[in-house]
């Protein structure tokens, strides 16, 4: 039974995130279920990353073992047409044997995504056109702050203050990357009150559960004047769950990308 | 009784467009039933640009006599706090007396976001993430093609084969500038497969029903080579709504700005 890999995006608005449940709509259920209606039967979906509910990705990557005789463009045409829209199956491959979406990956890229200040009047905290993939700041957070203070983030620390292991696992891991940019467009700004988008890039080994959601809230802290950067370093330190800032809602943070130091190139003639 | 003239967003997705109707939902429906509800009365909501089903708005113009005691910005709180999530009121000042949101504007801009090559493998044209305010095209158009051939279209022109009149008025309207623009923003892509933004950023004294999207529809037949240029020169002139290219779907197209000569800093002060 051929092994395939696949690169996927989504809009988890929708999903309960990515692993299977039993009563609630995911991610990897809906993949199964589209699966099940083309080949009679359940195929198990594997994935790089188990995103939280409401968490989106551009690129996460599954493997999954399929019965099918045909050509791997035709089963992601046949698996597209049975899923929902907010998913989409990019590309195909074939799976190296001994390929695994998460043991293999060596990095994870995240991207949480902020607009500021409010598009609206003060205190406004929503925008109808941005809400489903990023969230709207109350005002302008200090970048340089934020970035300065990232500086103890990066590199091997038990990150216990920022999430949770899976079945109590240990809580180390490595960030490799940290970084709050100010995006700018070539388009030039009709709106009479622009605001900027400012987005965080971090990729690190493997992320806790709400790791990089609860070091978008702390950082933002630092940005917005709330902690003091020597505070984040404290907090870090602590290895106290209490100790984080709030985390930042789900709906600005997306999986951008996987790493797979020896499949580098899984899915170029995808 | 106060005149209020408000600066207003909406995701149009859900909608019937902005014009009110009986038996479905209209931007201007929420908006009145959100004033009904604080007021207690009908309170008529005029707008800039009646938007089309599914078409959305960054800077839709509103006026409306409200009774109301208190200050603008109480105003604009409790009536955001009645609508729903997908419009926001941005901004609300005192109209000026012979302010009329559509009669007293000057030109409007709309935006159209298309998004090219596919981000899938070959032939897929949708895409979680973009969907909701973008359309994916199956391949990379020619924008010199589009923006040279888009030189006809400039000046005062019958637009009849574009676009429909409201009661039967006359289809001359004047586009002041309408160029494609490929969109570069400063922060890494990190897909491995990115596609290009690609912006139709139109302005127009008014526009004609459907007319952005049949515009943006026809330069596209030229940009992917189904047109000759001419054709499009040849369309234009023969004033026969047969003859247009097939608009491009609502759900790419925003109402970015309404321009109005005398009063230019109406919000400055929301």
């Amino acid at each position: 039974m051929p092994r395939v890999a696949g690169l996927i995006a989504y809009d988890g608005t929708d999903f309960c995130g990515f692993q299977v449940q039993r009563q609630a709509p995911t991610v990897q259920g809906a993949l199964e279920d589209a699966l099940a209606d083309l080949t009679g039967g359940l195929c198990r979906v594997s994935g790089a990353g188990r995103t939280d509910t409401g968490v989106h990705a551009r690129g996460q990557v599954i493997a999954v073992e399929v019965p099918w005789r045909h050509s791997l463009s035709a089963l992601r045409r046949a698996w597209n047409q049975r899923l929902p829209a907010s998913i989409l199956i990019r590309r195909l491959a074939e799976a190296p044997p001994a390929f695994h979406p998460r043991f293999s990956a060596v990095e994870r890229t995240y991207r949480y995504t902020t607009w500021a200040p409010a598009f609206g009047g003060e205190g406004e905290k929503r925008f109808p056109l941005t809400d489903r993939f990023g969230v709207v700041l109350p005002r302008r957070p200090d970048l340089e702050a934020m970035n300065g203070a990232a500086g103890v983030l990066i590199g091997t620390h038990d990150f216990a203050t920022f999430g949770q292991a899976p079945q109590g696992d240990n809580t180390v891991r490595r960030i490799v990357s940290l970084i709050w940019e100010r995006v700018e467009e070539s388009l030039p700004v009709l709106d009479p009150f622009p605001v900027e988008q400012l987005v965080l890039t971090i990729t690190a080994n493997a992320f806790l559960r709400r790791m990089a959601r609860n070091l978008a809230g702390s950082l933002l802290a630092v940005g917005l004047g709330e902690w003091q950067s020597e505070e984040l370093a404290a907090a870090l330190k602590a290895r106290d769950r209490s100790r984080s800032a709030p985390p930042l809602p789900p709906n600005g943070l997306v999986l951008e990308r996987v790493r797979y130091e020896e499949y580098s190139d899984l899915f170029s003639t995808g």
